[in-house]
């Protein structure tokens, strides 16, 4: 397992993370400034900007971008807002093409409004995500599918489990020697799942381990959606995790993502950053 | 797939949907005047009471007891406490014999304070199932093993899986024709699992599924505890669950288990009880 402390280089920063207090171009250079080695944008900070130019920024700060997040939901409750989501994200991942994103994240969505069809839903994504993945080839941007926690599943990803994600990608795409459709694995999403390990090294054989994020979670959870944890202050053995994650194979970055309204998003960014970087050091 | 709308008898309430507003014997006359078939008590509104007597009312009652709720949590820190914790489940599995119960209902715990062990709290259910199973056998009570959904993997049940259940049953008990060691599925906890057919198909065959709960999750959900919803006004498709858990074999209760702190635990029980036996006949 790679030492993190000795290698900041290594550790990147979904932007989420600082609560979007700061426009882009602040986050990219505090970003840089505090060492890391990768930025993860978010559309939310990009679209309507000259991507051109953030994406010549980013590289002149010496950043990498492991992933750009995220996709529109795609299931829908007709045939003509499915097509909508689609092209939406067609749309993002031409931008995540431009902005040098090694992978584009997909949170596919749950139930459309009004269903109970949880199977439904997943079809429609395995649709969506064929055509994405078409797009993504024809502009040398990876798609990962990124499994949610399932305390998410009727509103935010049907997708719920790692080894559910890695046999869409291999219904999809088959098996392949260079898959351009992985997964992000997510140590917040995935942690309690018993079947994780074997899932991992499932996901390292195929080669199809494109992102790899780290938070923690909090005992009590306040809120399930905004209150996740620093790496270190909850029940997750990040480095246990991380250690099967690298042991599979993977050697792209480790990226903190943390979602706290109450906590990290209110201190100043870059306190927030030399926190992440001490506990990549010390509980990752 | 029964009809309940004719079958009210084939239908149980867990005391715990109507909020414990009422003594435990208010509550078998409530349960039995709205026709109900069965209840399943908590242990917090029998023990310390005269046992025998609330038994014999509720066999008066003409109702069935499908399952006594519930453990204490099984992993600890030490030792001593996971022989404590034993010893309180043996003590509420002899109860459970003399309230005439189906089963006792295990909600096994998650991790210990202060560890972030998940797999080790794990091997201290099956440590501990194993040595209830043997009191259960001695007493006539069957053990139903409850995987919970994994948002209370860290503090309520690191068990969460339908199938992880059944390995566990499976592993401690052997294939056998009569198992004393089940599961309880709830419908709350394992809808979203994209494995859950399967899963009951594997325990209906094993003759496993020593209960089933219904209720439905709620969009929003508003406190992932106590706010769970009646059958009907969720995304759970919840008659799909039952068909197939009834064509697994499945021929006990259906038994509603609400926890609603906002809404149903604040109506009066006479009402509760009057839109359960509706939803059972439309939306279960």
């Amino acid at each position: 397992m790679r030492d993190l402390s000795a290698r900041l280089k290594d550790c990147a920063v979904n932007t989420a993370t600082l609560g979007f207090q700061a426009t882009i171009e602040e986050v990219i250079d505090a970003v840089a400034r505090a060492g890391f080695g990768g930025i993860a944008p978010w559309r939310r900070e990009v679209e309507g900007k000259d991507i051109g130019a953030i994406a010549r920024q980013i590289r002149a700060a010496g950043l990498g971008v492991p992933g750009y997040c995220r996709s529109t939901y795609i299931p829908a409750a007709d045939k003509a807002a499915f097509e909508q989501n689609i092209e939406a994200n067609r749309r993002a991942i031409t931008d995540a093409a431009e902005l040098g994103a090694r992978s584009f994240v997909m949170v596919v969505g749950g139930l459309p409004a009004g269903s109970k069809d949880i199977a439904g839903a997943r079809a429609q994504v395995a649709e969506g995500t064929a055509l994405l993945l078409d797009h993504g080839k024809a502009h040398g941007v990876r798609i990962a599918l990124e499994p949610l926690h399932p305390v998410y599943a009727a509103d935010r990803s049907c997708l719920s489990l790692l080894s559910e994600a890695l046999a869409m990608c291999e219904a999809i795409e088959g098996t392949v020697n260079e898959p351009w459709l992985g997964v992000c694995i997510d140590v917040y999403h995935v942690w309690w799942d018993p079947g994780l390990r074997q899932a991992i090294a499932r996901a390292g054989a195929a080669r199809r381990i494109l992102g790899f994020h780290v938070c923690d979670w909090l005992v009590p959870t306040e809120d399930v959606l905004n209150d996740r944890g620093m790496m270190g202050d909850g029940v997750i053995d990040v480095p246990k995790i991380r250690r099967d994650v690298e042991a599979a194979g993977y050697e792209g970055f480790v990226e903190v993502e943390i979602f706290s309204a109450g906590n990290w998003w209110k201190r100043p960014i870059a306190e927030t950053l030399s926190v992440c970087r001490e506990r990549f050091a010390t509980a990752t």
